[in-house]
């Protein structure tokens, strides 16, 4: 139990003897639980064929779900970009989860990417808006600008004239609580550029 | 010394030993132009009388340059803010200090501000838009508002009509080379609030 317990991240051989004497003082029960609960924990999961989340079935509770809005497509990197957004309360569309950014040093190219699924769920489900919810990083950026290009050539091509998609960007600028002497060079230069008119006016 | 070293704060009274120690061993002169430096500190300083940045002269180097734009005020709390700005390379207007943010509990009201002086500036310079460039905080949310609609009513009043004054705010969201997960809900909400047509549409 050491040996696994060791082979998580972040967990070295001292942390992992802790951590099993200290499963050692639980009672049987919630042992035999939580045991369970990671054994099965490949066997009850699925990929969702519509947005590729981890779920417990295939379509997911969030495609399935009538009350979310059906025009909007919120694309994300993985699940934990979901869980996040999810937990922010703000976005009530659906998600796509392309799997990653592309990367040619790590040898991801858009065939590694679910972004040919993206093409055909944007031409079939009549989607108004496609958030692009990418990380404000260098590859983040760079697939955005990717992503965005391709679906414009893939709806272009389909339908001969200009689409009606809205493929949008979450804002840049400043965190919440963030102090604007702190903020570094290219942040404040988006928060400038990004500048919005003020709410009372 | 090492008194006068452990007074500043962050240095504890082992670090103003260790400090003093090394001072001992420059030499004379590096010593002298050094101390020469703190001593003339705040003789050496004044307050720019337009914006209220600390300067050398009044008015300060940014007031008099003929080459930023006059039409754009950058209205901010202190002159570690005017430093960020500057670093970040993007603003070319001009700045307002006012002095920190409204906090009643600290006893900073209205009046602790330098606002009437940025109302009597608004409406003598003329310009075409003031950018309220507070820390996205509880209380510089709160001061913005505030200052945004006392511009709005000390215009409206003077001119006795719609005022062609444009009151901008710094944009809210991810900071650059963020990652999704680990944004707080309330940045991720403003991200998502906020989003922005792709680039390349």
């Amino acid at each position: 139990l050491i040996e696994s317990l060791a082979s998580l991240p972040g967990i070295g051989p001292k942390s992992a003897s802790r951590l099993a004497f200290h499963l050692l003082k639980q009672d049987a029960n919630g042992l035999t639980e939580f045991g369970r609960r990671i054994s099965e924990l490949r066997t009850n999961l699925v990929t969702c064929a519509t947005c590729h989340n981890i779920a417990s079935e295939s379509p997911c509770v969030i495609c399935r779900d009538p009350g979310r809005d059906k025009s909007l497509l919120c694309v994300v990197e993985d699940a934990l970009d979901v869980v996040a957004l999810e937990r922010s309360g703000q976005f009530r569309g659906r998600y796509h989860l392309q799997g990653g950014v592309l990367s040619p040093l790590e040898g991801i190219g858009p065939e590694q990417l679910k972004l040919r699924e993206l093409e055909e769920r944007v031409s079939k489900e009549g989607f108004k808006e496609v958030i692009l919810a990418l990380n404000p990083t260098v590859e983040g950026e760079a697939t955005a600008h990717f992503v965005s290009k391709r679906l414009q050539q893939a709806l272009s091509t389909q339908k001969n004239g200009v689409s009606p998609l809205k493929i949008t960007r979450l804002a840049h600028g400043l965190p919440t609580g963030a102090d604007l002497e702190y903020a570094d060079e290219t942040t404040l230069a988006h928060a400038l550029e990004g500048r919005t008119v003020s709410s009372t006016q």
